[in-house]
């Protein structure tokens, strides 16, 4: 397996693979973090060329870590020296992805991925081979992607300890929009008022902290995933909004909250007890099995082990 | 000392006060309440005339811990029984708190306390002594203020582990809206937004969890505290939309969501690098006290240990 970029992610699923026993290196444009990964003892180098070398000749399946504005660039020097082996990513938009990895004329074997895990800091040195385990991954399943690539994209997930998640790429965004980005604009919105309130910081406990946790995220990276995911974003950015400004009203002229509030909590409930049903019976290649996974996703199941091909049926 | 109400609070701070050595003891309307702070070792009772009567006669400091909407009513009870006895509250607004003290006649020895803590439950059985270890407590110095009472309410907070910010009963309400108010309104409609999004719960993950968390309190809590604190509040959440409109309309327009982003890291870096020097050389009692301590606490400073008097200059 071949990692380009070494960053958070990239180099989390560098240390983890290699963990699990997978035969694996990575790529990383400067040299602190290739000199970092060394020294931790994995098998990086700053050299593109001689590592997608590499990459074509032992056929690895190639992850794309770097940042979204990065992305076209690096997938024409994929294109360029290793266009036919199987490449995912780990960015946290997929329709944006999927638009570049066609561009490049990538497409064919080519899965998207995204695992939904992180923290506030960034590069190698903030990587943890755990970060991953038991928490999603989510692995697309758009009517162009191969069985055989799917599976191996899937192994790579598992390996690193997480469930996977099938989806489309729209529903993806559309999720990672509600769950994610739009969390992000509210915690930078909050943060800012509060800033401006005397005394406020000098009280501030438990809710302001969690509900501003993801405001410490580097602003380049939640600027490039909500920017790259603006048509996903918007709407549900008007529907917060609309849901605020009636609350709003309702307090101003009736002296409540209720309806927000007793919504708010009968969601938050349903999402506490959420469960994940472990997704079996369905062989990766048959026929419909992209739409399967899709369906099955979507109604909150997911993969904790290696699914049948339709040939071991 | 005498808690009235043995919920969450309350409960706690019978816990906290009795460990500490404080003679304590509590009074909870609910008989069940009553059963399980007897059966954990601590005294309580559910007659009210009685409790307040053993109040009056020991001199002992009254602490009302019911909900807003109990208050006016436990205050008739307090002015008949036990008028002179010094008095404050852990409720989690203080402007209209001190309004009710007001009209029931016992503003002379009451002074306002808030700790700011908490967890997603109530009820005495979710109580903790150490619920209130090493976080922010706000004890009022409002111009009406005894030094006698403000002291003996200091030593309570400092006893059950708490540092104290003094505040202005005004300038409180609007930290606390800031920080607490509005960041959970602003979970509510997170949660309602994610939940019509199909695949969102199944992608789920740190961002929404943390940014959601206090949408999980009991919705009646979530409506008292924000309901009567609305003219503190609805400014706050107009500056909250309005922030988020206009990066609504710079994605929109210009793809960017940079302005927001950078001002609300920004925020939070700072928040993250706010300390909290001890308040030293203040003398409870002497000239200006009051606005003295409520400057201090303004700016960040905090009591942890007791402060002098006037006459132990």
């Amino acid at each position: 397996m071949c990692v380009l970029g070494l960053g958070l992610i990239g180099g989390s699923v560098l240390r983890a693979a290699t963990n699990a026993g997978r035969p694996a290196f990575g790529y990383n444009r400067s040299i602190e973090g290739v000199q970092g990964a060394q020294a931790d003892g994995f098998d990086a180098s700053d050299d593109l060329d001689a590592t997608l070398l590499r990459a074509a000749e032992t056929g690895a399946l190639i992850v794309v870590a770097v940042p979204m504005p990065a992305l076209p660039t690096m997938l024409t020097h994929v294109a360029a020296a290793a266009p036919d082996n199987a490449l995912t990513d780990v960015i946290s938009v997929k329709s944006a992805v999927l638009d570049a990895v066609r561009d490049a004329g990538l497409l064919t074997r080519y899965v998207g991925g995204h695992p939904m895990t992180g923290t506030a800091h960034s590069g190698w040195a903030a990587g943890d081979a755990q970060l991953f385990v038991d928490t999603p991954w989510v692995v697309t399943v758009d009517d162009h992607v191969d069985p055989q690539a799917w599976t191996e994209v899937l192994g790579l997930a598992l390996d690193c300890g997480s469930f996977v998640v099938p989806a489309r790429s729209d529903e993806h965004d559309a999720a990672a929009a509600a769950i994610s980005h739009l969390p992000h604009l509210a915690a930078e919105a909050l943060a800012i008022t509060a800033s401006r309130v005397p005394l406020a910081f000098a009280l501030a406990a438990g809710s302001f902290r969690d509900g501003t946790r993801v405001a410490a995220t580097a602003p380049d990276l939640v600027r490039a995933m909500c920017e790259a995911n603006s048509t996903e974003l918007i709407p549900l950015l008007d529907q917060t909004i609309e849901l605020l400004t009636a609350a709003r009203r309702t307090l101003a002229e009736h002296d409540s909250v209720g309806e927000l509030v007793e919504a708010g909590h009968a969601a938050r409930v349903s999402y506490d007890s959420f469960t994940r049903p472990n997704i079996v019976g369905i062989a990766v290649g048959e026929q419909n099995w992209r739409d399967q996974l899709a369906a099955a996703g979507r109604a909150g199941w997911v993969i904790r082990s290696a699914l049948p091909g339709p040939d071991s049926r």
